[in-house]
């Protein structure tokens, strides 16, 4: 049933063009493809299997932090959205406007319509860029006393931003996230919620994505609009470029403010409340391509694969097929138990060498061949997708063998990924060295900076690198700006970024 | 943590108000209340909760015949919105128009954003009220052959109708839903397929709501737009009004015309492709209260209460409390291992009456009070929220007792909803009768009609009450038309419906 592109690979080189590789293989792979509407993808299936099993795992842990769904409504009206002025000059530029709500027919072309000029809304609506506005609207209504918090909410929702050049999953116009959104009584309190949600996602993204990542503090002009301070974990591309993997921001009583959100403290007095949001979205799809896959296709990390395993029949006869087929199902009630997820690929419109190509570019963990041999031998060839190697193993004990290796494979793709990260964090001194590295090298740049927003915008603007963050638990060490020689207490993490 | 409406019940009855009833209830048993946003609603924890149970078991069941997810973007440029033209005309008067996609800054009220009139796009996007027109022409580029049929997919979703009066789950501006879409090969694939998914939504309505229904086909004036049959399951309220459950369209080739959506068959022709789409909504929620709730609040049948017992402590002095916990954790191991959701209700900022009234009034299934006699006799009391009996019983053997009390709580609302909806079946054979019938004991009547549009409409002109729906396994037999006197062959159900 799932449908699968079953175009030749053909697939790009990454060391020719790493960016044309990552288009054509999300298309290819079937994972997402541009639709008809400007910036807005189509996650087919096959992705999307791969993002239900993300938002499993991540909604698992948010409610295992004491979090609750809930659903807040996709339009914020323009005098909400413009409340928390920060937060709303930072979105205003990308945000989608429904200003009318009725067609009718267009008396001029008969069969089309248009939009009725007597439909203008008095107010216009923005489609939700995120939720601050609308949430904390309502939160005003749900928070009286101490009593009533915290509040620790959390919802999964589509979010539109007007992004003018859209790449698939990595910025697109719409796309999916989870938003979390809490209000605390104390600083201290709402503090430590932050801090913990970008715990979470670093647990995440590094123990069920495969992927490592730098937990680290966003400067000033890297924080998130109407943020006090902003929380994220930074991964490391093939390309040596990073990817912000998931921010979480510490929100102090500025939207409390804005929407005027006071509870009576346990002394009895009048405070505004404290508040946290952190959210991760489908970019994350574009992290685990970009980390993991290589010039034969994607390659998946066994907990994100939508089928861990798959059998293909190798067969000339239809008996053969029979006897295979058996053999498979055996296999299937074996794994069954054990909650490994296999596939029985017995398509008959396709070739044996098709199907294998086509799991390969899929980035199926674990291949299992089964032919004529096979069945004399009561064996099958298991081939591994993350280093291309195949062997001949006995089914009797297959069960297993496949489990542990479905484990090793995870954990090897964290490591490899790992020692990429690290051998790519390169220590700086000078602005010529810091600028030959970012050309030859890429990665992270360990850079000391004199922590004016100054610096950092004239380095921007003559690299393109940004400061990715000021790492959690660096060490304090004095030295000198690498731009301006200024003093400087610690290194922070520059990058080119996705 | 869960936040709970602290107020009183006073909760208006049915037999008062019912419709004054059913606003209250599910704002007081904190289940959704209005946004800021005209017609949109906030679904609170406790009601999303509900909802995600629902969302999961009929996932299960949409994968388990074959189905899988993708997503699909938010907007529809208009000129793919007016490709069919049926479906279009439908959904024309109710839609939220995407015009601009930008704000500025309002150089006449600082401070406040302005839309920015050099951000006009130049076609309008709609935001999707259904997704059959993006869904089509993104289908237009994955079928080319036989081999590429069936497509089966489903979206999880939020569309946006502009209703003019809205309620709470039952007529929202933006509501969530699930959409099904398929396409098929041949006529009578389809059919088969529009046909099991209304069977599909019967069954979960049935039994997992405990919600009985009628599977029956839409007359021509009340199909979906753009359907050439509408399937639909239609439910009983208690003040006597039908609600349009779920409904499943076989849709002919009629996208497939208008998106020009053709594949070579096996004998190497070109068809156009036969499509259904199907859909159940947060309207189920509206369902759920109004079917089995009473005056004193909600009634949640076991299989979606997000907890299905509530263990409440009495104490008067800390160490009873604690001897009581001791209990209420054994209670809790005892009922985990049987997938039994507990909550132990320890706040110290509720009295114990308290605590029992927002358990009533939000419909927990079971609760169970421990007591300084309870400790003495190893004993607990248990009280039934859908009967409202308590009965005090040993804890020896709690875990089997409560797991079948469950099950058969389950089932009598199941019964007890289909002995209401079986006595408000009433077959008339004259219009007196009709409208005193429908003014009078309210509920289905079971009529003949012509057949004709034009009667249908004159009826429902009169009383208000429409045809619900033909049951399916009608009988054949020969009488007059309620209304006209004309020959007709079989029955009708008339109802007033939400």
């Amino acid at each position: 049933m799932p449908k699968y592109n079953n175009m030749a690979k053909n697939l790009t080189k990454r060391s020719e063009d790493y960016s044309k590789w990552y288009n054509e293989l999300v298309v290819k792979a079937d994972l997402a493809e541009n639709s008809a509407v400007r910036g807005c993808m189509i996650i087919k299936p096959y992705g999307y299997a791969i993002w239900e099993k993300m938002q499993s795992e991540l909604d698992r842990m948010f409610k295992s932090t004491g979090h609750q769904n809930a659903y807040f409504p996709l339009f914020v009206p323009k005098s909400l959205f413009e409340a928390e002025e920060k937060n709303a000059e930072g979105f205003a530029k990308e945000c989608a406007v429904v200003t009318h709500y009725r067609l009718e027919n267009d008396p001029n072309s008969p069969g089309k319509l248009r939009v009725d000029p007597k439909s203008k809304l008095e107010e216009e609506l923005v489609v939700r860029p995120t939720s601050e506005a609308v949430i904390w609207n309502a939160f005003k209504g749900w928070i009286q006393s101490y009593r009533d918090l915290p509040i620790l909410i959390n919802q999964w929702a589509n979010v539109v931003r007007w992004e003018m050049r859209t790449r698939l999953f990595l910025r697109t116009a719409e796309f999916l996230w989870q938003e979390g959104h809490t209000a605390h009584a104390t600083k201290e309190e709402a503090l430590k919620e932050a801090i913990q949600m970008n715990q979470v996602y670093a647990d995440f993204v590094e123990k069920f994505m495969a992927i490592p990542v730098v937990q680290g503090i966003k400067t000033e002009s890297e924080r998130f609009a109407g943020a006090e301070e902003t929380y994220c974990i930074e991964a490391l591309m093939q390309d040596g470029k990073a990817l912000q993997a998931g921010t979480s921001h510490f929100l102090g009583q500025n939207f409390a403010n804005a929407f005027d959100v006071k509870f009576m403290t346990k002394k009895g007095t009048q405070d505004h409340v404290w508040a946290t949001s952190w959210g991760v979205s489908t970019r994350l799809m574009g992290a685990l391509v970009m980390t993991h896959s290589d010039d034969q296709g994607l390659v998946l990390p066994p907990n994100l694969a939508p089928y861990q395993v798959v059998i293909v029949p190798i067969y000339k006869s239809e008996e053969q097929l029979i006897s295979i087929s058996k053999v498979a199902n055996k296999i299937l009630e074996l794994l069954k138990p054990k909650s490994i997820t296999v596939k029985f690929d017995n398509r008959t419109t396709q070739r044996p060498g098709a199907k294998f190509a086509q799991h390969e570019l899929q980035g199926v963990p674990l291949r299992i061949a089964i032919g004529p041999n096979d069945l004399k031998n009561n064996t099958v060839e298991l081939a591994r997708r993350d280093n291309l190697t195949k062997e001949v193993v006995p089914i009797d004990g297959l069960d297993l063998k496949i489990q542990s290796l479905l484990i090793q494979i995870q954990n090897s793709l964290y490591e490899k990924a790992l020692i990429f990260r690290d051998k790519h964090i390169t220590e700086v001194s000078d602005f010529e060295d810091f600028k030959t590295t970012l050309e030859t090298k890429g990665g992270f740049i360990s850079a000391h900076w004199d922590g004016t927003s100054a610096t950092e915008e004239k380095i921007k603007k003559i690299t393109k690198a940004t400061i990715r963050c000021i790492p959690i638990g660096n060490e304090v060490k004095q030295g000198n700006c690498v731009y301006s020689g200024a003093p400087s207490k610690f290194r922070v993490l520059f990058a080119k970024a996705y």
